[in-house]
């Protein structure tokens, strides 16, 4: 079978990276197209020294994010690997000439405009598209993604709040009122810019809470639970920065509702994930850790009942850029293809 | 005004190292004997290299723990830097002796027999001394750690949501029944012992949760939030295990008390820690950050109100060797024989 | 094309899990017997969580590592992940009965006994094995590996050495008795044993040199060069300890021969590597970084020539456990059956 | 006594930062006027949250770097903390007005102007000034240091070899035309910059070296050299970043002279150091830690001889900040004043 080509629209970052990454390996894609406007004219290699020797890395080379450039390349899909706020951009005019677009970004996670706006200081730069994006976590939204349009793929804290929550929350385990999340994550999760705080030195020994109590995340993660719960939530949440270089590791608090017990919460998460293929139950009582899932597309789950205070502790691990970036935008390109949905992914 | 001839029992660890590095460099305490079963024999300086040429190190040497070595020091006052069910041992013999102990292990810290029991598989070893114990926290137990014979210092985890809740709790900001915690450690809170799940490769790049829900420590927590509260309050936790060698970050989520606001919050933290020496409240909106803290006996905490969800957020940060094992027990240390609080802690 | 059953003996060390994850993944070989003595009964997924969810990981359990086992497995070729000075027991009775063994310890590396003692305190364990072993650096070695029953994979420094000066002293661009070496590699390399010195907080925020002058895998080291010069070569060599969990970074200095200039170390490495699919030659004055190769099979190559001194320096990386170990023994695989020698190795 | 006013000049870096905190602490100094453009009119614990709580730090307040505002302190002795080649700007008025200054640049270290240009791409900025520069390396040049008004205090990686170096030359144990460093230095010796290679997620998981074969700090280090050997001395050096904070690991080569035994390195390593309060000598076959340094102004040195090639090898662990470069400033601040000369440095 010939493989689907694909343009890769800025990829300086460590998603973007990380996504190269993956689809270089990937049996039925090839990036036809791949743009940066700083990088134009070099090559992958040249770019991304970890990538030399790999196949196609050597000569496969940057150019100038036009239409025309895009268009040549024979590609249909496009994975955006911009910056919040950017990606619309060029959405917009790939959607319009009938391509399939996998953002990266937030620019279409929140469905509601106005709910985009409660965590911004602006309004929705492109309401008009907001109604053809699907959501892109697969767990949740697998058939609406087959035939997407339009992907928004889900944040890294997202991810690893909404794969834990939403069963508890469907079936009644938990009251809905009462979510509060910490989360720690790599610093890859910052984003790859020269900035002080970012320093080596200002990272390394250093652990630190920052951006609460309204992180603009949050907006996604309560449009999932509200769906989940039929009704709206709200929840806390802090993030925390520590020093690896990625991962992130969330741990839950949620009050049991009336009479649910371990049990009922276990059972919740087996029927929502027995048979799918990147989510590791761990069972109750048993904890994750980041470095089990670093690189790779898997999350982990485990969770306890707390009999004194009567909560449930749910905690995750999953990687910032794999399956809460990259390699989840890879599992959406493979559903919206109709190919295995673990292609590429299953490497560890 | 000569020294004061201090005893140092059992400092293989890393509190215990913490310890003597505030002792060597304190204008009113001379370690008089330094005991180790191991090290009998070997200078501090051999034993720690870190150590050599130090005023002292290269010539005082560990002996046996026996009475007759520590009666014939001179001293009395001794730290015990000893393992947890461990630490009475050396407590009953000395405290018969007419010494002063202060003890950085959790043997004393739960006054109640029976809360000590129900986070145990065993019974408390030593009840009878109980009574004379002293929950060694200055900033709430100032009075009566001037004049106790047995100090028992808090632990880690616990000074790091302690300090930060008490007064919150005593001020009626919070709603008791709604709090729960999450703090992160440096692997240094788990000990100097050789085993697997320690080592740098499995402990660097990863983080994970363990231990819940029932760290034993949470029982020193519950007895001081419950004399604050002026009745029983049981609280969720969870530790973090994170990649630096020393700190602690926490977390903590408590709804507020019925028409509670941050200022309200604010005032209560003013007017318990304003003049204290070693808290740093950053104020609302400011959050603490580990690096700030490690090798100091400084805590940090700062706060916020998040209006969504009408709860507090209280983050506090401290050094787990710090604030939360060593240099806590040398302001103890201070206070017990009437020297300037911060003698030997200003250090950053 | 049916696949390759293999056996792998004794994995629970952090090479021996590089190589089941090499092995997971290999399109042509699958783990037929998988041994250890303290994981027997347990499976892969169990013992390593990290492979959870990946194929045959959850079923692939570990048998005692008997001969019954292992015949039964239907695999003729066993990979040894095994301490030094253990190996040598399996590999005898394998090669009687017929399999092929490729050997991940020192055991085999050396080819002369005497050699093999004078850098240790005994004789060597089985002396008349060695005439069948070949030493399994593929890009010296290939021809021979295609057909030997036994492979001595090389040590990680000793890749990393050997293979930047085998072609400088081969065209003679180097004075061999001027050739000193300091190396820095990650924790992994020290093994994975509950020892003190190897703990988190032992060995973060830490740089040391150990082990010197006389390292063991020098004996290796000087063998390969003494062959490709012709003469025998005696180097000196510096290991040192850094924080991180993979990669060996090697700086080699080497006074240039009468006459030699940076553009014919240039040419020699160029002519040696130019068609080998895993050295990365990064050119004159261009230097490596581990982080581009951890995880990889990957070698880089950089070089410069001080006039000043006129010396040469060459600098290497590699991962201690990929082309210093467990990629480097796959290597060895694929080329003794035919297979493409990059089968399964060029995953970044 | 009175304490000794002193201005630091420009202290927003890590060496200056560890000044800062080495004085806040000083005896006999206090800060006077502390100088900094972008900090003017903040407090130094709003710049340095970590040293909120020391005395003096909250009320200690940035003033722009004017001469008005130097002369207005009543200091008479400044600690340049400034960028390479800006701190001959600030040198030159204060000289002028009858000031001594220690600067902690390398504008001074060379005292041969074109020496300085030989490893730069453009001539010395005030080469009028060099001859009243003394080499601050107290260990060398004390009774100097004692009586300078422009104390050149010496770069990170010179003082880690020519603190092992020095004595090996003097006493003729060592082949001058033989030496060949390796230094690993903490990513904190590349300063406190807003750049890219300098992230935590670049750095962290990374060995590289960089800057060869003529890193400009070699200058000093030849000339320290030259002048122990009485003739023209060149070596190489090649340095490595690894991913501590602080610290760095020294290892040399070097050929011994004819005859030269390693008793006779250790002799003259004694002989040297046996007195120095700041050198700690481990002795032959025993290896430094850079984790055993930080944080102070210790250095280790640790040496073997090699039989096999007849080399010497030497290792030396520092801390980048301290000995090579704010604690040792203020150890030539104490000799210049007639203090006690481990006044302030002694903490570990």
């Amino acid at each position: 079978m010939d493989k689907i080509p694909v343009a890769v629209i800025g990829a300086s970052g460590y998603s973007g990276r990380e996504l190269l990454r993956l689809l270089l390996f990937h049996d039925q894609a090839e990036i036809a197209c791949l743009t940066s406007r700083q990088a134009a004219g070099r090559s992958l290699a040249e770019e991304q020294p970890r990538f030399r020797g790999c196949p196609g890395a050597d000569t496969l080379r940057f150019v100038e994010p036009t239409m025309e450039n895009l268009q040549a390349s024979g590609a249909k899909v496009a994975f955006l690997a911009l910056p919040h706020g950017v990606a619309h951009e060029f959405a917009e005019p790939l959607l319009a000439e009938g391509w399939r677009v996998i953002d990266l970004s937030d620019d279409f996670r929140v469905q509601d405009a106005q709910a985009y706006e409660a965590f911004r200081e602006h309004a929705h730069p492109a309401p008009h598209l907001l109604p053809q994006a699907v959501y892109g976590l697969p767990e949740l939204h697998r058939e609406s993604i087959r035939k997407a349009s339009l992907i928004a793929c889900p944040g890294c804290y997202p991810t690893s709040m909404i794969l834990p929550l939403v069963p508890a929350v469907r079936a009644g385990c938990v009251r809905t009122d009462t979510i509060a999340v910490a989360s720690m994550s790599g610093v890859s999760g910052a984003g790859r810019k020269a900035a002080v705080p970012l320093l080596y030195v200002e990272c390394n020994e250093s652990v630190r809470p920052y951006n609460i109590p309204k992180h603009r995340h949050l907006a996604e993660v309560e449009q999932e639970l509200s769906l989940a719960a039929g009704h709206p939530v709200v929840i806390s949440f802090t993030p925390h920065l520590v020093p690896v270089n990625a991962g992130i590791a969330t741990t839950i608090y949620a009050s049991a509702a009336e009479g649910a017990v371990a049990a009922d919460l276990g059972k919740a998460l087996e029927e929502a994930y027995a048979d799918e293929p990147f989510v590791r139950l761990l069972g109750e009582g048993h904890l994750p850790d980041t470095k089990n899932v670093v690189g790779t597309n898997f999350i982990e789950i485990g969770w306890v009942h707390d009999p004194r205070t009567n909560r449930f502790v749910l905690c995750s691990a999953e990687d910032n850029l794999g399956k809460g970036a990259a390699s989840q935008a890879v599992q959406n390109f493979n559903l919206m293809h109709g190919l295995p949905e673990t292609e590429a992914l299953l490497h560890v």
